[in-house]
C-alpha cells in the first residue's frame, strides 16, 4: 500500500463546518424521540398520488415510464406545470423553454446559485432562513448577506415577523446580484403580504437584482389568506427564478422532484449546469407528478371539496396546526401562529420544569441556549425539535434569538399525541 | 419592463458548444426514424423489477418509502451494495462510509470531478470516450487530456482497440491528477484485460493518480469473459472512485440512480458537494433497487438460470448482439464485435448505395463524414445511429476516425426487425 497517497480535494469543497442537523437527527434516532424536527409527513402519502405511481409501475407497464426522458423535464410534466403557473403568474410560461425539472427544490436552488453567482457576488438572505441558502451561496463563491427579520415583543402570529426595508436597502452594495425570498417562510410560517412583496420588487428593480423565489410551501397556506407568487407581480417574471417542489405539493418528499421556472434567458445557465450534473431526472415519478397535477387541475381551480390542494391538504394542515398550538399553550410554550407551511415557532423560556441552564448557559458554552434546550429535550424528554438558531448565520444573531424552537406539525395523529404527553409534563 | 435587465451568468457556465446529441435526437424524432442511437432498452423493463416498485407504491403503502431518506443513500440500498461490492472487490466496502448514492452514474461522475479537480488540473481520458467526461472535467476547471485508443486495420473485435501505454505515460504531466477508465467501454464495447488494467494501475501508482472507474456496463459482459473491476486490483481500492448505475444494471435507465464507491477519504468531498447539491435521492426507487439486488444476490452468486444478471440479461444481450452483427454484415457494414455493453461500432464505408459525399465530403464542411452519413441515414433512410466522432474531442481525432458509427442493439425485436429492413437496402 502506498502510504503517500493523500490527495487534496478541490478548493471549492472547502471546510465543511459540522452541521447541527447531522447531530440532531442522530440524537433523535438514538434517543428514540418523538420526532417533530424534520419537515416531512410521517403518515401515509395521499392515496391518489401513490396509486398513480403504482399504476405506472404495473405489468405490463408503460415501457417509456422506466427509461430516460427529456433532460430538462418530462414533456407531460413541463406541460402541466406550464398550465398551472401560467394561471398563477398571469404570464405565459413556456413548457419547453421556461421550466427545468430538478432533483427537488434543493437541487434547483443549487443550480440557481451556481448559474448566477461568481466569486465575491453578494446575495441578500432574510434571516431566519432555510439553512441551505448560506452554504449553497458560499459553495458558488458568493457571500450571503443576512437581513434580520424582527419579531415584536409578545407577538402571536408569524405575520409579525417584519423586514426592516431601510436596513435591507442599506445591505445592498455594488456586489449584490441576487435576493432570496422564501414565501411562505420557513422556519417562521410567515406569508408575505402584497405590500411587503412590492417593496422587495421595488428594490429588485432599483438595484437590478435577480430574485430567487423559493415558494415550496405555496399550497400549505391558510384558506383565508392569499398566496402571492413573486413572479406574478408586475414586471417581476423577467427577473425571478421561482422554485417549487413536488415533494412538498403532494406530500411525497422522498420523490425528490422540484423545478425552477424562469424566462428563457434566466433559466439557460441552470440548464447548462443540469446537462453537466444530473442531466435528467427520474421518469416514473415525473410521470406520476404530471398525472397528479392533471388530476388536480379542474378540482383545484373549481375550488372543489374533492381537491387535495384546495381543500384536503389545507384542512389537514389547519387541524394539526390548531392541535399543536393548543398543546404548546398548555405547556406554557408561547407559539407564534404560522400563516402557512407546516412549521410553528414557539418561545420555550416561560415553560415550567425546564432546567435553568437552558436560559442562561451561554457563558458555559458557545452553543446557544435553544440548542442546549433542544438537546436536553431530545435526550431527557424524548421530544425532537429544531432550535431556531439553526436558521441564523452569525453568532450575534444566534445569541440574540435563542429563546425559540421550530416544531413540525405535519405529523400523524399518533405522533402528535405522543408529543402532547411529553409537553404536558411542562404544564404541571 | 426594464429593458436593461440583462444579467451575466457565472463564469463557470462558460459557452455551451452546441451538442450534436441535441441535433441527432431531434432529427430522429422528427424523421420518425427507427432509433438505434441512444443507449436504453425500448422494451419492457424486467418484470421482477417493476413489480417491486409497484408493491412499494401499493396501498396502504410503505409510509417511509415516500418520504426523505438518509442523504448519502437509503440504509437498505447501501447495505446491499456493500454486500455485492465487498464480494467483487475482495475489500471490505463499508456501507455507511464508502458508498454514496447519486442521481445516476452521470451525477456521480459530476461529483467526482467537482470534488477533486481544480483549475488547470489534468485528467487523462481514453478516446473514443463517453461524451460527458470532457465537458464535466472542463466544468470543474480541469483539462481533459485525450489518449487515442487505436484499432488495427481489418479488426473484427473490440478487443483490438488498444491503448498505447507509452503514449499514455507521455501524456502524464505534473498537473495530471486523475485518469478515467471506462470498462466495459462505451462506445467500443471493449472489455479491458487484466494485463491492460495492471498497466493502468502501475501508472496510477507511479504518478499518484486518482482513478475514476466508470463500470456501468459491468453486468453486460459476454458470459465467457471476466469483468475485472478496477478496485479489485491489488492496492487500487484506496485510489479508485468506482461508478455504477442501477438504471443500467436493471434496465431501468429512467430511474436515474447510481453510486460512487471509494474509501472514506476519497469519497468525503463528493459527499460534501452532495450535501449542497441534491442532498438526497429518490426513496421509492432506492428501496426498489435495494430489493432487486437482494432478490438477485443468491441467484447471481450461485450462477442460477433464474438470475437476471448472471443469466437472463447476458443471454438477451448475446442474442441481440448476434442479430445486429448479422444484419450489419449482410449490409456490408463491417461490425467490430463488442465483448460487453450494448453498443456495436461498425465501419459503413464499404456498404453499397451510400452517396459518395459521405466518403469524401470533408472538404465541403467542417462536419466529419460519419456525421454527414448519420444525418443522411436518419433523414433519408429513417434509421438513427450515432457517428463515432461524437466520442472524440479534437478535430484531428474526429477526421481520422470518421468511418464508423455506434449502434445500440439493446432494443426490442420489432425495433431490430425494422432496422433490418432498412439495412437490407444497402445489401442489394
Amino acid at each position: 500500500m502506498t502510504t503517500s497517497f493523500n490527495p487534496i480535494p478541490a478548493e471549492r469543497v472547502g471546510d465543511q463546518s459540522p452541521s447541527i442537523w447531522v447531530e440532531l437527527t442522530a440524537l433523535a434516532a438514538e434517543s428514540r424521540a418523538v420526532n417533530l424536527g424534520q419537515g416531512f409527513p410521517d403518515g401515509p402519502a395521499p392515496k391518489f398520488v401513490t396509486e398513480i405511481l403504482k399504476k405506472i409501475s404495473k405489468k405490463p407497464g408503460l415501457v417509456e415510464a422506466h427509461q430516460y426522458t427529456r433532460g430538462f423535464g418530462h414533456p407531460k410534466l413541463v406541460e402541466m406545470l406550464s398550465k398551472w403557473y401560467t394561471t398563477f403568474y398571469k404570464v405565459n410560461v413556456n413548457a419547453l423553454e421556461d421550466i427545468l425539472i430538478t432533483v427537488g427544490a434543493y437541487h434547483a436552488l443549487y443550480y440557481a446559485f451556481q448559474a448566477w453567482i461568481n466569486k465575491g457576488d453578494e446575495v441578500i438572505v432574510i434571516e431566519p432562513a432555510f439553512d441551505c441558502y448560506g452554504p449553497q451561496i458560499r459553495f458558488a463563491g458568493g457571500i450571503p448577506v443576512p437581513v434580520l427579520m424582527q419579531l415584536r415583543e409578545r407577538a402571536e402570529t408569524a405575520a409579525e415577523f417584519k423586514i426592516n426595508f431601510t436596513e435591507l436597502e442599506e445591505k445592498i452594495s455594488e456586489k449584490t446580484k441576487m435576493i432570496v425570498i422564501n414565501n411562505p417562510h420557513n422556519p417562521t410560517g410567515k406569508l408575505f403580504t402584497l405590500s411587503e412583496l412590492e417593496s422587495i420588487a421595488e428594490l429588485a428593480k432599483k438595484y437590478n437584482l435577480i430574485v430567487v423565489a423559493d415558494e415550496v410551501y405555496e399550497f400549505h397556506v391558510e384558506k383565508h389568506l392569499d398566496m402571492i407568487r413573486f413572479a406574478s407581480l408586475p414586471g417581476m417574471f423577467e427577473r425571478t427564478i421561482s422554485i417549487g417542489s413536488a415533494g412538498k405539493v403532494f406530500s411525497v418528499t422522498g420523490w425528490k422532484l422540484g423545478w425552477a421556472i424562469a424566462p428563457k434567458n434566466l433559466l439557460a445557465p441552470l440548464k447548462t449546469i443540469h446537462q453537466n450534473c444530473a442531466y435528467t431526472c427520474s421518469t416514473p415519478t415525473q410521470l406520476a407528478v404530471a398525472k397528479a397535477f392533471a388530476y388536480e387541475f379542474p378540482k383545484y381551480f373549481n375550488n372543489s371539496k374533492k381537491s387535495y390542494l384546495a381543500y384536503k391538504l389545507p384542512k389537514e394542515i389547519a387541524v394539526k396546526r390548531a392541535k399543536l398550538a393548543e398543546m404548546l399553550a398548555t405547556a406554557q410554550f408561547s407559539p407564534i401562529m404560522p400563516e402557512a407551511g407546516f412549521f410553528m415557532v414557539a418561545d420555550y423560556t416561560n415553560a415550567k420544569n425546564i432546567p435553568i441552564f437552558t436560559k442562561s448557559s451561554q457563558k458555559e458554552s458557545d452553543d446557544p441556549a435553544d440548542l442546549l434546550f433542544t438537546r436536553w429535550l431530545c435526550r431527557e424528554k424524548k421530544l425532537a425539535v429544531i432550535p431556531l438558531t439553526a436558521f441564523f448565520s452569525t453568532p450575534e444573531m444566534k445569541h440574540s434569538n435563542s429563546s425559540m424552537v421550530r416544531i413540525c406539525f405535519f405529523k400523524k395523529g399518533e405522533t402528535l399525541d405522543n408529543a402532547k404527553k411529553i409537553l404536558d409534563m411542562f404544564a404541571q
